[in-house]
Formats: structure tokens, sequence, C-alpha cells
């Protein structure tokens, strides 16, 4: 079933629109490409809504934000919201500062999201911050561990199902909940996070894969999740001898270019809990 | 002959000012390197006149266009005009947004470019806004192919005329007029597509080419146009088991860096109306 | 002595603040990331000082300036030396147009740098700009060769001492002096100067190897300047038929990402003055 999901983006060939950072953008266009997406960047508050109107979804990451991007932001992600489009957010470095700490809650308070992906304090600093999030017990630990899995299961339920969107929630193990039930993922590799910017790609093709199969949302946001980590583990069979970081990060991209829904089938490591 | 274009490229090594987008940037950075030219970034207005005066050429793209950037682009062209340097214009997304469309139509009517480079349906939004190319009959298909070839000739010959400029319009089949004769060039591959950035990196190469051959602008231009196609052909060739639209980016980029007068001569498409 | 120097920045995976140009972010994060150090990217003012003071360096590279990142500079400048963190300047462009020279000039007479690396012909601007090096005889050639090597090693102390930072002056040989002595080293290949950035490159990874290496600071800064030119050598060595300057940006990280402290000492190419 999650190998349909990638299918249906080659298929549906979906249009992204990303406010995103400067340090990642590069690979997020091209891993957007080669799930079988169409990019197209733009954060000026002039434009933003033109460029989302045309667009399928919109994938806000916070990662280098400033006054005028965020103004972009929230002008994007409300049109995004009149026009029913899929909207994700990635707050990355939430709980870092105060701007990126009350920029991602404020967004999460006007806007409605329909996934929000970032690392477990990312989304524990969502949750003790948004309204919209009130109550929900962020008592978790900081790196989901085979240990502390089932209160991590438990945290991504209560985030998702008061956020009212899938909280999807990567590290060493990944969880993606939409508050009923949630897919414990087993994808990818350790050295992933010597790459700046896998959360980022992942964001972005998660988008695409949430535009090409807007019936089954937590699906596709658990296949895309599942693609990325097995394109870490395609990548990495692939490495030569003197590769390092920088070839892994093309290598990753590559292995999701060549990825059919069989592959993704096949490769995705995951039980429902 | 257009062998020769890139080797006074590698002769004259010309500097060239970049305002462009931040999703490419450092893609057009090492393809300018890789052909022989030197690279500057630079898009705040109070930098972009003191840089710009140090260069041969400035290539203004406006893929991820703001307020300020936007100011850059007509502080650095209109000081590039006054010193006759070459000025290119890449109109990104021009018909996709309001902000875009003005933005490239007014650059267009208030400064003088020495070429525009952009898909059909960029060029065919400059063709109807702006004042400079008044009449010109843009009922034109949004792709080039061998069915519609005499028309879009036809309409890349008006529009050039009319401009004032060369008009370089990309797609599976490239069309490069000064008004009054016409490349139509049939190297390239459709993978090329799949990568992010291949319009803006050929636009930085072809403002190197341009400078290194003030008298033979036409030819410089196809010339560059021919070497991009010729790049994506020579990369494929060296694409390996598992490789993707990453490593395809970098190997084109690589086919540029090696790619010599003799090389592109020889592997040039085209044919001349 | 020097191959301590990358072991304890994989030991202490320093936390790096970068206010950098978005020409080549991506390939500075990965090569913090490679060298054993972790990047973080914020220029924003309401966000610089949040950020900087959770991490144990700043490396300020002026690349594509622009006001708002100025202002950025200064705040995240100032809170990093009222918390007694590393703080770098790299003057890129210093000396090719008015603000950036004043910039860099304004931020040497403001901050206390712990380092300062750039090319020589931006170092003698900010001698000839700097109230802090007033004094500075910058009657120095702008290329250091063996023939003016005696008077570029006086400079660059006579830079060091005046400015009460380590001076790393890169180019064909690298000077790295605190005004007492002086490295001279012999590190690296011309073919880096095809690929955009390892300059900025190696700005990042001198901020990780000080803040790592606190109290040899001159030797840190020199071993991040013999591991930058080493990298050249090694992947150099790994290029392929086909292969050109982009494949070689990636092998550079890739060399950084496997050197060990044993093969930065053994191939450390350098003599004290």
């Amino acid at each position: 079933m999650l190998g349909n999901c990638i299918k249906n983006v080659r298929t549906a060939v979906p249009l992204v629109h990303n406010i995103t950072n400067y340090v990642t953008v590069n690979d997020v266009a091209n891993i957007l490409l080669a799930c079988g997406g169409s990019p197209i960047m733009s954060d000026e508050p002039e434009d933003v809504e033109d460029i989302t109107s045309i667009c399928g979804g919109l994938n806000i990451n916070i990662g280098t934000l400033n006054q005028r991007s965020i103004e972009g932001m929230f002008r994007a992600g409300k049109k995004a919201n009149e026009l029913g489009h899929i909207l994700l957010l990635d707050p990355v470095g939430a709980g870092a500062s105060a701007l990126r700490t009350g920029t991602a809650v404020k967004l999460m308070d006007e806007l409605k999201f329909d996934a929000v992906r970032g690392n477990i304090s990312e989304i524990k600093t969502l949750a003790l911050g948004s309204g919209t999030t009130q109550g929900v017990d962020a008592d978790v630990a900081d790196a989901v561990t085979e240990e502390n899995l089932e209160e991590a299961v438990a945290f991504a339920k209560d985030f998702a199902k008061k956020a009212g969107c899938i909280a999807a929630i990567t590290g060493a193990i990944d969880l993606v909940s939409d508050g009923e039930s949630c897919y414990v993922i087993r994808n990818g590799r350790a050295e992933m996070g010597k790459i700046t910017g896998t959360g980022c790609q992942l964001s972005g093709i998660m988008t695409a894969f949430l535009v090409a199969n807007p019936k089954e949302k937590l699906q596709a946001a658990a296949a895309a999740v599942c693609a990325m980590g097995l394109a870490g583990e395609l990548a990495w069979a692939r490495m030569q001898d003197g590769d390092g970081n920088s070839a892994y990060r093309s290598r990753i991209i590559d292995a999701i270019y060549n990825m059919d829904g069989d592959t993704l089938e096949k490769g995705a490591k995951y039980e429902v809990r």
C-alpha cells in the first residue's frame, strides 16, 4: 500500500510551493523532482499568494526565517488554507530561539496544517507553546528509543489529535500519527545525520506525497518517511571507498529518483500501533 | 565557429555579476567557473553598483525575487547599461505571479538587455506585457515542437527584433534569434528537466559567453545553448547504475568543465533559419 | 600536534553559528558536519542572539551581505564577544565595494575577533581601513609567492599583532600568524580555485577547530588550513576520467569527512617562521 503513494506522486506530478531556508533549498528542490513532484520557491509577501494558488501544496520551513519571510509564511499559509491546499510545517529550531518558537507556535495557532514534521524536541516545543495543543503531555524524552517508545507513541498520538493534523516525529525511530494510529518506522541510517537537510528534504517530499494522496494522508506521510529512510539505506549500499557525507547526500537523492513503488513497498520497515 | 566562443571565455575569464535566486545560485557559480568565467553574487541595493562596475556582465534572474533584490536589479542594471556592460535577463516564473510578470516587464522597459533567456511561456509573457515588444504576435504554443517550429521561429525573430536583443527560448528545441536569423538547436536531453536550475545555469554561462564574444553576440548565445545541451548529452553518457538527477546535475557541470572548443564545435546540433 | 586539533573537533562536536552567504552555505554546513562540528545558520537580527548563545563559535562571512544581515552580524558578534565565544571574520570581497569594505572595517573596529581569514587583498583592505590595524605596512603584493614570502610573512605578523587576532591569509601559499610566529603552509592545489566557496568552507571549519582547541588557537587555525589544503590533494587523487570542478567539490568535503588525526599530521606541509 505504501508503494502506491510514490506511484501516485509520479503520476500526479504535484507542484509544491516551498518557503524554506537557503541552506538546503537546492536539495529540497532536487529531491522533489526526484520523487516525481515539481518545486517552486518564493518567500516574498507580495509574491507568495499568487505562487501558492497555482500549486497543490505548501511546505513552510522556518530554518532561516526572517521578518520578511515570516510575513510570507502567514500570507501564503492563509491562502493555502482558503484554497484547501495541503499545508505542512517544518519547525526547524523551534525551542532554540524565541523567534523560532514564537513563529512556529503562531503558525500552528493561525493556520490549519495537514502535517507537522520535526524532531521530537521541536514537536515538544510546539506542544508546550501552542494553544491548539493545550494539554498535550510533553513529558517525554528528547530521543525516541526502544525503551521509551510506548510513551513517545502516546505523545505523538496526543499531539496529532489535539493539533488536528498528522504528526511526523523523526529520529532514530520515526513516528507518524494522525491521532488514532501511529506508524513506527525503522528505516534510515545514523549517518544521515551527518548531512545537512535530510529533514528539510523529507518535509519537501512529504508535502508532495500528501498532495498526490489526499484521501490517505496518514499513509502518504508514513510512505514519505519510509522512502527517505530507505533511500538512506540504498544510498549507503552504493558508497565507495573514500566517499563521505557529500557523496552520500547526492546518492540519497539519486535513490529517491530511482525508487519505484515495489522497492518502497518491500523496503519499508514499519509497524502500526 | 561556435567552438571559438568557449575558447574565448577561457581566455578572457570574464567576471560576471549575478543577481540570482538562492535555489540554484551555487550551481550557477560553479558552472561559471567550469566554463572559464568568474562569478560574483550581490543583490543588496547599496552594494550592486560597485560590484557590477568591476564586472564585464550582469545576469539578472528573478527566481526568488524580493522587494530588496528587485531594487538591486534596477540599480545594477542601470549601472551596467551606463557602463556598456553585457546585460541578460532570466525572467523565471514570469506569468506565474503578478509580481514576477510586473518586475520582468518593467525590467525590459527600463533597461536595455543584450539577451533574454527563458522558456516560451515566460517569453510570451514578456511579449504580451512589455511596451518594448508591443505588437509581437504571441499566439504561439507553449512548447516548441517540430510541428509548430515555423511559427515559433517567427515568434522568436519578431520578439528579438522588437525587444532589440537576443531572444533565447529554451525547451525541447531551443531557439536563439537576434531578429534577423534564428538558431534552431537540438542538443540536450529531456532528463535535464529533472534537475533544478539548468536554465539558471545556462543564463549564467550565456552572460559569460556574451562578455567574451562581444562582436558575435548571436553566435555566443547560441554557443552557450549548444554547450549546455551538449553537456547534458555527455553527462548522460557517464551515468552509472543507480545514478539519478543529483549525480546528473554534478556530471553536467563537470562536462562543461572538460569541454573544449573542438568538442563543442563537433557536438553542436543546429541549423540557422 | 596538528593532528590532535581535528581529533578534538570530532570529540567536542562544536556547534557553530554561521552568518554566511547564500552561495556556498550548503557546502559550509556539510563540511562542518564532515569535520565533526555541527552547523546552524541564522541571520535575522531578532534571532541571532539566541542562536549564537547556544553555540561555541560564530563565523561571520560577508559574501552576500545585506542591510538586514549586517545588523545581524553586529548583534550576533556583540553577543558572542559578551559570552567569550570564538568569533571569526571572513571579509569576502572587502576592497571590491564600499559597502563590503566599510562593513568589514566596522566589524573589525567594533568586535573582537579571534581570527580573520581571507585572501591577501582582502586582508590588505582591512589593514588600510581599520582603526585597530593602524600603522600596518600593507605595501605587499596581491599574491603570496616564494619570491615575496618574507615580506608577506612580515605583513601577516604585523596585521595579526595590531589586530590582536589570528590572521589567516590563504592563497597559493597560506600564512597563519598570531603576531609572534607564522605558519607557512604549502598544502592545496590550484584547481581548488575552480570551485566556489573553498574559502568559505575553510572559514567554517576553522571556527570549529578554534572552538574545540581554545588553548592552542594558532595551531588550531593552522590545522584547519592544512586540513582544507590536504583535502584538496586527497580529493584530487580520487578524481576520475571526466570529473570536473563539481565532482572535485564533493570529493573535498568527503576527504574532510574521512580525515583522521594521523592523516592530517602526516599530510600537513608547513614550516613555522
